[in-house]
């Protein structure tokens, strides 16, 4: 029975254990976030504890190693090597806990534990002896306990320089416990960094990140170079479909753009390409596909399929990355050909899945993709809405640039914010949401949409007007997330109210006005402390899918959960769309 | 409980069953060969078994389209989908017995049971529709279950044209359960082969394989191109030693040598090096090492450590071979630096490892390597014999070729046999075991090997002679595996009586005269029947390996097991060696 009682400070828990059971994984039964780096197997020396209290067994090899190259106390020992024969208090030093780090910037706050897939382990090598000759890889593989690592011919032929140099002493890049990456000499392993990459139809967020921290080094925002071929997707897969060479050409396009771009934070940051390991690239379908160079055909024509939606880990080398050369990419994994990585990244970062009741996710920006949760269910669709929300197709729309318009209030008089405080050059999707609303109340723009005066024009600054046109647009736009909204939730019986929360991601940069966005009919009309906007959540996810074995399970299974649901098949959908049109807010029936 | 009877015709077995168990893991349990190539799971249809007697469930859809399209009997249900609920009397059909192969051509009848770690499987893709817009890769692991196949990014460009061109008929070529290989376009199920080789130092032997009969479809055998850098291993690593470049050389005339092989073998047999999709390779550590482009600066010097033992399954691409560009190559594992994969394979094609009692495995050639079980202990060791067994250093000396006098006999007169019965041109190492014999017991030469004529030579046809020197080199080679059998028993306390049997394996041609090889004292002295010649195992292993997954596996473990032992660094090993340069048997003494 579990007669032993484990009292572990600084928490205060209290455990029960049996005879011989494994420290280590009693305390991670507890959840207390030890760090187990080697996956328990006594490799990595990180889980240390104190024994305060109960049985100090005599110092393990590695134990003995550790506490005197690091000069720790002598009361430490490594949890995954101690065996529970007594009562125990036990001490988790701060060293031993597995680090946290924030995900989103915006809106909720969602940490991830640091555990990636890459890790690094500085090894001393059993030199090999006449009476027992071992082989190179199998010196390797005996310090990670014969595990069957993988590897290849390249590896092979470089391996040879630990003998011939005599440099036993070396630093393995071991991926999932079960692939060596490269082996380096010396001690690099405070040297790990791996990529994260969101890859928008208009814009393109790379960010370097430190494997061992989990920090974010650094980031670079810049536009997707595809524009050129077209600004919306699918000018783009138009473009792709009339020959492989001009597919090439996209894919080359994203690529250079996506190295270069690496590139410039590398270089600013003083690291070598060779240090970088990893890459996940979270992104819709359409660019995904461009990227891994992937026929968009089916994309293009009904039923609208993908090539893949989840894919294994690929090679870098293979796709064109120009990191370390044995380096993987994990893409993450489109949830139906309209619904991608962007979205199940966003998910990840938001905890969506994990959340107990029913929530809305929603992504704007030329698609609105929607994913619904109730309880155990999960549904998506998508809804074309257009590129007004980035600003596009507005007479003096602009993207979140600085001197965009993001912000506008109304107090006796139009206050206008512009993004970096820059003189206004135009109007971005947020600052057209709140005009909109202004000029709503003041009654100058009609609930049909009617600008009511001659010009048929607001004027907002001496350069800077709203046309009809504008507002048309707009109205386009809303009347197509809200159809989304008030389909998907009629199709799992949920009211508005009925909703936990909404989450609202999106490339407007780091504003939404969710009252005004209420008042236009854009969300529906529910408690404004529900809805919570959360930015750039496809970067977010990027990030902890690159740093989290466990946030990528996560996703893989939930995408699996999430089932299609195709609103234009949809007698009923045009009918709705028009009755959405009017800028107010609707009224949602379950029956 | 077992409350089930289950009656299998043809062999008449009877099982027992509890009610839901699986037909097919009953039968596996019953040691019955039914074939399950994909492993039970409902996807490959070759487990059919008839029905005779008990519950015939309803047609399931699987069973229904194979009954249908090769119109088979209406009680025949896949063993695998069908669960057990009375007394059964079922007969397993010939069609649904695995295949077993023969191994070795000479010596012991060795089989496999042909399941090979490739597998093709014809599917039928489910159309993507708009209510279901699956993505190409799901609709192909969602006919394998889901199972989270392997790909890379060529296969996914490539998996583009099914849809295109509307062909959801195709061929998937699946490795390990884990890996999609290829996509082809219609059936080509009946299109897998793979390849054998054998890299000796001297002659190579490269195999074509039907992966789905077992059969060999062609065999080709050829001198070692490397052979113009160095007759022996050690001349050939010495020049490797000298520069990289000399190791590319090395490493390019063995890659170019075995792709011509394959190309003839395959121009000849109208196949296509597409459908190839596996190698395995068995060859001696420095072949393997030449042949991957490993530098061999370990195995040179002390303490002669190799790079790699056992190697994960490599890319038949990237090592440079032409077959299918997503192929595979698995190189038979090294025992230890000096005992290679064709040692290993040895074993496997000789089933060393699962016979009863103690064995001694003797591979003859340049250098002679000895594997000894004792029950559950093996240990190996390696004894440099010079190339004198293959013919080389022999004035007439010869390769085992065409016109190779490779058995004499003395019946009042010298009675010579050739290879193919062509006149003599010169004698191979079989050969020169048997008239050495000869001349022993005509009394020309001593048992210290002295010619006695005044010329020092002893004529055997007009233009070919054994000369002083040659009976030296034979001295020399049989003192070394003299010497090696001697001290491997002792070091496992075992006298040659003990033995079960010996198992001699080398690159002699297809002959070798156990008799007259006792009679030299290079084989010792116990009953001639236990001592059987089993010719060119290692192409034999290699075939095995390529064939059965499980003997992969066998082999894999086997050699984890087989200690060193090092002749070399005995100080007991001059003497021996020395005792044994006279050519009787000696006596091996185990206190």
């Amino acid at each position: 029975m579990n007669n032993y009682k484990i009292k572990i400070l600084p928490d205060n828990k209290i455990i029960r254990a049996r005879k011989g059971d494994n420290l280590a994984e009693k305390i991670e039964e507890a959840r207390i976030n030890l760090s187990f780096y080697c996956n328990k197997r006594g490799i990595c020396g990180k889980c240390f504890v104190e024994i305060e209290k109960g049985i100090l067994p005599e110092l393990k090899e590695k134990e003995k190693s550790l506490i005197e190259q690091k000069k720790l106390r002598n009361n430490l020992r490594l949890a995954c090597l101690y065996r529970i024969k007594n009562d125990l208090r036990i001490k988790i030093p701060d060293d031993s806990i597995i680090l946290k780090t924030p995900i989103l910037q915006t809106g909720i706050k969602s940490q991830i534990l640091v555990n990636p897939l890459i890790k690094k382990y500085f090894i001393k090598l059993d030199k090999p002896e006449i009476t027992h000759p071992y082989s190179i890889l199998e010196l390797i593989r005996k310090y990670f306990k014969n595990k069957e690592l993988l590897t290849n011919v390249d590896l092979l032929r470089k391996m040879t320089y630990i003998q011939e140099k005599n440099k036993f002493n070396i630093t393995t890049v071991i991926f999932d416990d079960k692939e060596i990456l490269d082996i380096e000499p010396k001690d690099t392993t405070n040297l790990n960094a791996g990529i994260a990459i969101d890859v928008g139809t208009t814009t393109i967020v790379v960010e370097l990140v430190d494997l061992n921290s989990g920090e974010s080094i650094d980031i670079l925002t810049e536009p997707n170079s595809q524009i050129k071929y077209g600004s919306d997707v699918i000018s783009r897969i138009t473009f792709a479909l009339s020959s492989n060479k001009n597919l090439n050409e996209l894919r080359n396009s994203v690529l250079t753009k996506l190295n270069q771009m690496i590139e410039k934070l590398l270089f600013r940051n003083n690291l070598d390409n060779n240090y970088v390991y990893e890459i996940v690239v979270a992104g819709n379908a359409p660019m995904n596909h461009f990227l891994l160079g992937t026929p968009v055909t089916s994309l293009g024509v009904s039923p609208y399929n993908a090539v893949f939606a989840s894919l294994p880990e690929l090679s870098s080398h293979e796709i064109g990355f120009k990191i370390n050369k044995n380096g993987k990419v994990y893409v993450a994994p489109n949830i139906k050909s309209f619904v991608g990585g962007d979205v199940s990244a966003g998910l990840i970062s938001s905890d969506f899945s994990s959340r107990k009741g029913n929530y809305l996710f929603i992504d704007l920006g030329t698609n609105g993709e929607l994913v619904l949760k109730k309880r155990d269910r999960f549904i998506t669709t998508s809804t074309a809405a257009g590129p007004a929300f980035e600003g596009m197709n507005i007479s003096n729309g602009l993207l979140a640039l600085p001197g965009a318009i993001y912000k506008a209030e109304y107090k006796n008089k139009l206050i206008l914010h512009t993004i970096d405080n820059k003189a206004p050059i135009g109007i971005c999707g947020t600052g057209i949401i709140d005009l909109i609303r202004i000029f709503l109340d003041k009654g100058e723009i009609t609930p049909k949409g009617t600008i009511k005066n001659e010009t048929k024009k607001i004027k907002i600054t001496d350069t800077i007007f709203i046309t009809q046109k504008d507002v048309r647009e707009m109205q386009l736009a809303v009347a197509a997330v809200k159809t989304g909204i008030k389909m998907i939730l009629q199709k799992l019986k949920l009211k508005p109210e009925d909703l936990d929360g909404i989450f609202i991601a999106g490339a407007f940069g780091n504003y939404l006005n969710i009252k005004n966005s209420i008042r236009i009919g854009l969300l529906p009309q529910i408690d404004e402390d529900k809805i919570v906007f959360i930015g750039n959540s496809s970067i977010g996810g990027a990030k902890a899918l690159l740093l989290s074995n466990s946030a990528r399970k996560r996703v893989e299974s939930l995408v699996k959960k999430i089932q299609h649901f195709s609103l234009a098949v949809k007698p009923s959908f045009q009918e709705n769309f028009i009755d959405a049109l009017e800028f107010k807010n609707q009224s949602i029936k379950t029956n």
